[in-house]
């Protein structure tokens, strides 16, 4: 069997290596647009399992994995531009927001099987100021990341703390994807 | 300036690359023994000030850190064997227990300053199997790391969930760091 990541998302791709395991990566082509009135724990996870759905073939274990912020109710995606980036830095400072991350895995022998779950993480911003947040924006680092900052990277700068799993906060909860695997009768560090 | 980092840590150094900086990496000359009655807040701080300063010179900010795993008042530093590492894994496994990590920045212009400060995560593990221990200690990777494990690895696997700062629990607490420069007029993003 071998181990496919169904996303292009270098974080991802990091979480896994930090385990060891070998793996390709295939870009799913997945239309990630949320239904009308969809809650944002139906819509990560349908969205994680469209991924993995979308590289699985026989012989291959396929992983996928969507994440979102989400904060008073609303959901913060990806930022178009510069301004707005600025804009959800701007909600998240000072505030606790929930970082939701799902996670599915999909095996064809012998019979199609996916197995998903989704994590909670609260997730604890210092007050920034406008320097602060321009400062960031300027980086370039919030511009490809749901909720507009890594925390990862940069990001970490401006955490006062997080309450769940780090890894699910970076976009794959490393825990919960062993506990599939299990649910699959397989060893996710056999993969290594 | 230069910024210099007082640790052979490659997750301390992983830790500042997250962030973009150019740095150097000494090993300090420090003895890391606890005092007898030492508490360990008073332990990590005092070593890891030991640290920024046996590296400190003109022209330098110096970085040290020092962290520690504590469950019900006893403090686990790094295994010697893999039976002292199994046996730390026993006693993490279903429990909460504190990392306690300490960050120090020493300059010496125009006179010596050095601040720090202590940051305590609580870090709950999952109930492990014996033969989870075992397969985790056979990987090598608990053999160098405080408390036997690595949140930055495969242990992460086995956490349940983080409260406080996930940086912190790697050996280095980011938005602390960025405080303690602010602390000394300095800038932390400003050596990227």
């Amino acid at each position: 069997m071998k181990l496919v990541l169904a996303s292009t998302s270098p974080r991802r791709r990091e979480l896994l290596e930090t385990l060891g395991l070998t793996f390709e990566v295939v870009a799913p082509n997945v239309d990630e647009l949320r239904l009308p009135e969809e809650e944002p724990y139906d819509y990560v996870e349908r969205i994680a399992r469209a991924k993995a759905n979308a590289v699985a073939q026989p012989g291959v274990v396929a992983v996928g994995a969507d994440t979102t912020v989400v904060i008073e109710g609303r959901v913060l995606g990806k930022p178009a531009h510069p301004d707005e980036a600025r804009s959800m830095l701007g909600r998240l400072s000072g505030q606790t927001h929930d970082v939701l991350t799902a996670v599915a895995v999909t095996i064809m022998d012998p019979v199609v099987r996916t197995v998903s779950a989704v994590e909670s993480t609260l997730v604890r911003f210092l007050d920034l100021t406008d320097e602060e947040i321009s400062e960031y924006v300027a980086t370039g680092e919030p511009m490809d990341k749901a909720g507009a900052y890594a925390l990862g990277g940069i990001g970490a700068l401006y955490v006062a703390g997080v309450d769940g799993s780090p890894s699910s906060v970076r976009g794959l909860p490393l825990h919960t994807l062993a506990r599939l695997f299990r649910a699959l009768d397989l060893d996710l560090l056999s993969f290594r």
